[in-house]
């Protein structure tokens, strides 16, 4: 089977995923997750024409002269339930929150008035009727349809399920996911120092990726090249809603990873995609698992993971939106490429005048997870591209730890 | 005191906060907290000349005829310790990633060679010395410093501290958060309902925009406007390292709030900052407490955390990037403005050819949470504006659940 194209990778993948059902969870557990429900308020809010600062609640009739001075006959608070009306020449003190006064219409700020006495205030400004107060269901109308199934539980939202009091709230499950690394030449974290080994770093990176997502994965730790525990390994990972296995890919003799995985009944939908890193990465479905193999290089792995596996999980999350956020930037650099395969290039990102500029970070050679660390952001070649010139616009997508920046823009 | 023009508050807020310390955690708690120590590679990586693709090691000398034919005298396979010397006429057949036999000095790809017998093998390409061969300490040179203090720990510095082998590592202590909101007009997420109470949203728009940050926040539940009660929870709350409180800040003479904090030994720095919504913010300290008084309207409240505290947060958490990223957009309509304020305006973002394009959430009345839990980003208006024009360029800042979007831009 010929490499596969990158987005016929991606659409392949989504096409094999979808959310995997719901649960209900306390709203304290709820950021970040997916509503699986439709939210409707619950009442009007604010329950009642309030003011919308702290002030007088006036009749907007007794304004017409030229600074007039009210008696004060009530003091409202938020909370309170008041039951006076205002009459000609009279008026309340209100706080924001509070309900308006019956025979009042306008409420006039503390600072455009001046205390004559203790129960008389000067007004210091014209206003027509109606300033100042908030109308009853001007944030919320009671019945009316707020939240819609599918939305992320950013912290709006949270504050929108705590409004219409939602202590329990349905969203979609998150996927289980487990992370395995294959390879002799892998030394785990805690294994004595050998200097002739790898550390195995691509299980961290996975689980810095997938933790970023929002989900907790399982590390199952080294596979070794031994077909028994190869197997063994696998097994256990297919027990997984997601299962991904880096390293073990190609096509050496040595790779068991791929028919170990179809003697364990995964259906292989690709295993090679236009993709630089990233080349050998394959993908494929059991009954209950979405296995990913990605490639042993850190840096190929990251890569792949971002492109096919990153996508795969947040549709399984339930979550609309599935690709890293792309940003129009220049180049710092001319950046050579072939045609054939879509490139990403890790980069950092620069700010001046006209926007943001890429700057390439050093060796882009799959082995270095150094170039991985320090980018911001992957710049992506187009694969018919035949290299792309210093000063030329191009597209990249921001990486985890972009979401504040040095610059302050106020 | 005059309002603060909100740079000065911002510099205030960062002047009066800085990392708490450092602790010793291990790397599986480490993602998304900031390196507290200089990390050093501990060996060279990979340890030796490898390869680099799956393929042969040979002799470039060898590579003369057209189409050579070598004897594979050995198969290597990554985390092997190869003692043979390849000799003239020979060949290895090598997997990625495992050490170059003594004698070869390039790797030649499988799909540029031909099986001709068992131990036999035919090139079908020319190749310079030192072809797909990754030299020792290419990724990682020993002693060689990898990561400054001060890092944010991505999925890709994970890695690199998996690849040293950090099992614990040393960070930033996360600041304790505690939040508290007040209001005798509050009803409790699970208090019985009363359609005349304001449901608490802001407790948990908070809660959210904390845990965003990546820090687990205590809520304190509501103060009601009893001087008792009130200073109950206020000292309950100057316990933490932040203490974020919501509502009773205005100049009402029912808010007990500032006087309260100040009798607990609270020095107020500024009240108030030339910023829309959230015009009434408080920001105050103690010995070991950083208190920020938020507006009791939710938007204002969300508004003023991003402004003000979320800064504040990031700096104690020791990072270097304190604000919110801002991109470049076209405004699909005008928004008013009359000078004095920063205004944050609620936009939605979209996408054409040219870049991205703001489009307001509708409602901007700071009391409906709605247009916030819509929000894609807030659009800054600068002080000094006389209002913006449909199609003019500004500057947004990028609110949570905007590091995905619905389009594939590969």
């Amino acid at each position: 089977m010929n490499p596969l194209a990158l987005d016929d990778a991606q659409n392949c993948v989504l096409q094999h995923t979808m959310p995997l059902g719901t649960e209900t969870i306390d709203l304290l557990q709820a950021p970040g997750r997916v509503l699986a429900q439709e939210v409707r308020a619950n009442r009007d809010q604010p329950p009642c024409d309030v003011s919308a600062m702290d002030g007088y609640a006036v009749r907007a009739a007794d304004l017409g002269a030229v600074s007039p001075q009210l008696t004060v006959v009530a003091d409202i608070r938020a909370g309170d339930l008041p039951t006076l009306t205002v009459q000609a020449g009279q008026c309340a003190r209100i706080m924001t929150g509070a309900p308006i006064p019956q025979g009042a219409d306008t409420v006039i700020r503390v600072e455009d008035t001046q205390a004559v006495s203790a129960d008389t205030v000067q007004i210091n400004v014209a206003a027509e009727a109606g300033r100042d107060i908030r109308r009853r269901g001007e944030s919320l109308r009671n019945g009316e349809a707020v939240l819609a199934a599918g939305s992320e539980i950013t912290p709006g939202v949270l504050g929108i399920l705590a409004m219409v009091k939602c202590a329990e709230v349905t969203v979609q499950r998150l996927p289980r996911v487990a992370i395995l690394s294959s390879g002799d030449e892998l030394e785990g974290l805690r294994d004595a120092f050998d200097v002739h080994k790898i550390p195995d770093a691509n299980s961290y990176a996975l689980l810095g990726q997938v933790q970023a997502l929002g989900i907790q994965p399982t590390l199952l730790g080294i596979a070794r090249d031994d077909p028994a525990a190869l197997r063994e390994k696998l097994e256990q990972g297919l027990r997984y809603d997601v299962l991904l296995v880096s390293g073990g890919t190609s096509v050496g003799v040595h790779d068991f990873v791929r028919p170990t995985l179809e003697q364990l009944g995964v259906q292989m939908h690709f295993w090679r995609v236009q993709m630089r890193p990233g080349h050998p990465v394959a993908f494929g479905t059991s009954a209950g698992c979405k296995v990913f193999c990605l490639p042993g290089n850190p840096v190929s792995s990251m890569v792949c993971f971002e492109q096919l596996a990153a996508p795969a999980l947040r549709n399984m999350m339930g979550h609309a939106r599935l690709f890293r956020r792309t940003l129009p930037v220049r180049l710092a650099q001319a950046v050579a490429h072939r045609p054939g395969n879509v490139e990403f290039v890790r980069v950092v990102l620069s700010r001046d005048a006209l926007g943001y500029m890429a700057i390439p970070t050093g060796s882009q050679s799959s082995g270095v997870l150094l170039s991985m660390a320090r980018a911001d952001a992957l710049l992506v070649v187009p694969s018919a591209s035949q290299g792309l010139a210093a000063g030329e616009q191009a597209m990249v997508q921001l990486l985890d730890g972009t979401g504040f920046q040095e610059i302050n823009d106020i």
